[in-house]
């Protein structure tokens, strides 16, 4: 069974990738209902800060702590130091990850600072960026800071 | 002795605060230039992720991983979890904050992860932020995520 939410964010990322991007994408849900969604803006903007995540928090806009608090992040990847960050930041109790096979971020920190982290080892996720990277090794390691 | 940067910096805050926003703001400076400043932008462009230190590497733009390694970043205030987050992914050597005393971020976890950490202890920081706070302490909540 696949995850509606998890199909969303894999969406972003197919959407990042056929504009020449990062195939990263997240959504943030609230409720049952997406509040938020991006992809790595990269490429197409220039950003060393808009990662799936961030992108995602961006789209959402100012919320209430609150709010934050009883979200899911959902990401493809799992999520590097900045976007772990601002999970932390916003104190969003939970995140679904794609696949962490490609990259794997500081997953235990999140844990330790609390987070409920589920890895949902999806193979759509893991195709996209095995792809990406063997196309644009360059470019990937610019994203992660390599 | 005042030092430049930190200067630089304050008036990125200063610039923030004038335009109605929060009053963060922040350099990154690469072989004694700088190459990216910024404030914080919650205010002003509605986001939930332009800090002070995020605003700063968008504004220097995409840069190889070689440059982030031989920077500093200079803030105003104790980086948040996403901030610090952004300064390991890009490993971003050393962080020269303004004051830590009206926020305190985890920067027992940057020295962990191999960042030196200099604290300024700037009365003018200080000041800009507690001003700001006593006025918005809504927004100022908001922005840390409480």
């Amino acid at each position: 069974m696949t995850d509606q939410y998890l199909d969303a964010a894999v969406a972003e990322a197919i959407a990042g990738r056929d504009e020449g991007g990062i195939p990263i994408g997240a959504v943030l849900v609230v409720d049952g209902t997406i509040v938020g969604r991006g992809h790595n803006q990269r490429v197409q903007l220039g950003s060393p800060t808009l990662h799936g995540e961030t992108a995602a928090l961006e789209n959402a806009g100012r919320l209430p702590a609150s709010v934050y608090r009883r979200s899911v992040m959902y990401t493809t990847l799992s999520p590097c130091d900045m976007c772990s960050g601002a999970i932390l930041l916003y104190e969003i109790p939970k995140v679904v990850i794609g696949e962490n096979r490609t990259f794997m971020g500081n997953e235990e920190y999140l844990r330790q600072r609390g987070v409920e982290v589920e890895v949902a080892d999806d193979g759509r996720c893991v195709d996209l960026m095995n792809t990406f990277i063997a196309d644009h090794p360059d470019l990937w390691n610019e994203d992660i800071g390599v």
